[in-house]
Order: C-alpha cells, then sequence, then structure tokens
C-alpha cells in the first residue's frame, strides 16, 4: 500500500491558500508583517472559516513570506489548528526541516496576532524560529472570552533563554479590534473549560 | 479550485497504519492501553521512523482503541508532531470534531509512553480528552537527553484542575527503557535549545 504524502498546506481553506501565493516573494518589513497576521485574524472572519487568529512565516534576512496560518480548529476538526501551529507546520515542510533553525543564518520570524497559547508557546521553542512577533496580549485574548491556558508567567523570558527573539504588543490596538469584533458578533468561544 | 482534504493519518507511516487497523474494535483494559502505547515506541525505533515516543487514545467506555500516535517530527518536517499530538489529531479526525470531550459520557483516555513535553500539556487541555495516562517521567525523559521544555512544575494538578483525570508512572519502567534503549543507542535527539 503506497503511502500518503503529509501535506499541512491541505488545512488552509482556499482562499488562504490564494492570498498567501499572491503575496510570496514580496519583501515584508517589520510593521508590514504584522499588519498581514492581522488582516489574517480579520479575513478568517470574514470568510466565516474560524476564530479571530491570523500568523505568518516571514525569512528575517529578505522578510519574504514563506507561510501564513490562521485559527482553524472548528472547521478542520483539529485542536491544534491554532494560527501559529498552522504557519509554522506549512512553513517546516516548506524547507523540508522540522526545524526552522538555520545555525549562523538570520532565521525566521513568525509574526502572531496575539501572544500565544500554552501549547503554542511549547511549539514556538521546537519549531526553531529565531524572533517572534505578537500584537493582542494574553489580557486581551482574555478579555475576549478566550482561554490561554496555564502558559509560565515569565513566557517572553522562558523563549529568550532559548535564544528567542520576543517582540510584543506590535499594532497592538488593531490586533484587539479584530478579537474584540469577534466577541462582540457573538463568535464562537469554543473549549473553554 | 477544488480545496484539499485535511487528514492527519497521512502523517503516519504505513506499518503503524496497518498496526492500527489491525487493532481496532478490540477492547483494552487500563494496563494493556499503556502496553499499546509502549508497545508503540518501541516499534517507531525498531522500523527507523522517529523518535522512541507512541501515544494512543482509547474510548473509555468500551476501552476501543481510536488511534495511535508516534514521534514523527524528524521524519515528517514538522516539529509538532509528537506522539500525542499525532493520536490526538487523528482522534479528533475520527470523530469529526475539535474536541474529544463528550459532556455526560465517559469520553477518551490518552495514553502515552511519556509524560507530555510543554506543548502537548498545552495540547492536551485543548484536546477534551477526559483521562491522560504516562508511563515514563518527565526525568527519564530528561535522563535520557531529551528536554521537555519549561511546563508548569504542577502540570497535573493544573489538568485535574480543568476536570482531566491524570496517572502518572504506570509501566514506568517498561517505558524509561526504550528511552534508555534509544539514547544508548545513538538515536538522534534533536532540537535541544
Amino acid at each position: 500500500m503506497p503511502e500518503q504524502q503529509f501535506d499541512p498546506e491541505s488545512i488552509l481553506p482556499g482562499w488562504a491558500k490564494e492570498f498567501a501565493d499572491g503575496k510570496k516573494g514580496v519583501p515584508f518589513n517589520g510593521r508590514e508583517r504584522m499588519k498581514l497576521a492581522i488582516e489574517l485574524s480579520r479575513l478568517n472572519i470574514v470568510h466565516g472559516t474560524g476564530g479571530p487568529f491570523g500568523a505568518a512565516v516571514f525569512e528575517l534576512a529578505t522578510g519574504k513570506l514563506v507561510s501564513v496560518g490562521l485559527n482553524l480548529a472548528v472547521r478542520s476538526s483539529c485542536s491544534h489548528a491554532h494560527a501559529e501551529m498552522v504557519a509554522i507546520a506549512i512553513a517546516q515542510h516548506a524547507v523540508s526541516s522540522y526545524t526552522l533553525c538555520r545555525p549562523g543564518e538570520r532565521g525566521y520570524e513568525l509574526a502572531s496576532s496575539c501572544e500565544p497559547c500554552a501549547m503554542c508557546f511549547g511549539a514556538i521553542i521546537w519549531s526553531g524560529v529565531n524572533r517572534v512577533v505578537c500584537g493582542a496580549s494574553t489580557a486581551d485574548a482574555c478579555n475576549a472570552g478566550f482561554d490561554e491556558g496555564p502558559k509560565p508567567a515569565l513566557w517572553v523570558k522562558e523563549l529568550e533563554r532559548r535564544g528567542i527573539e520576543v517582540e510584543t504588543g506590535v499594532l497592538q490596538s488593531e490586533a484587539r479590534n479584530v478579537l474584540e469584533y469577534y466577541s462582540g458578533n457573538g463568535g464562537i468561544i469554543y473549549n473553554a473549560r
């Protein structure tokens, strides 16, 4: 029996795949990367494909987009399918490696419209990304009704201790607006225990 | 453009898919569930398909096997592909839901040959499993050279607080033996930062 091919990109809805394909090869500067992550979080609501979270992976040396991610947990029947997880999996598949770490090179940045939950925090460590940039804060997510889970209080320091640069609060109010819009309009807040 | 179908089972090597298919429908009692998880961790080394970690999801009411998981990170170019993550994703796909939580029913158990890393700990919370059983300890994994990441010291209490029953140290020495065999024979210990 021939083995199937595992392709994490198959989790993306058609609109997101087209959106990403249309932006590949274009360099994004620092703030533009976060703008893209926030735009993905907004479009995920507009298209009705999931929760208000978006993420993307970029090459640090060139600013080129490598992958996008969205919260697709409900649609894909997979609670792992948070925006950061999806973006990381597709980026690793694109470079054919379980790690985005490139010793001696500038490597990769993950831009996420919101600070990571407990799962994504752990996943960031194993991903090999060199830099993480976050928009909305854990408190913003919490205020919108989301549960980020039991993440270490000093999660930024834990990442930095492992050589991962972290910048939080980038375009925070724009990112928070999407969360507030979603929760204010009756979006599904799932699996809160 | 038609959308692709996301199938987390496509990550499994052929031998694991056949192994799981051959055991579906058979009830497993408590200890047999852990034996299966440990057997998967051993077979993953024997087949050269990944690291020494195995997991499986069972229906609590019947003991029936729902899914299996293995550490497939290197082979699948995906750092998320820890045994618990794979088993959870395939189980959720099997029940067509982003959560294994079944209010008013006994739900599902995750048996893992080793205590979870920081990422899998978070993923267990979002998975909806009712019960988690672990073989080898975090210290056993650490002694074999693996890094479990910054998990809360009171991780068992954090899961219990969210209604997830936890049992650790089940067939611990058998589970530890597989870790020791792997590290003693030069198995790849990847991505230790």
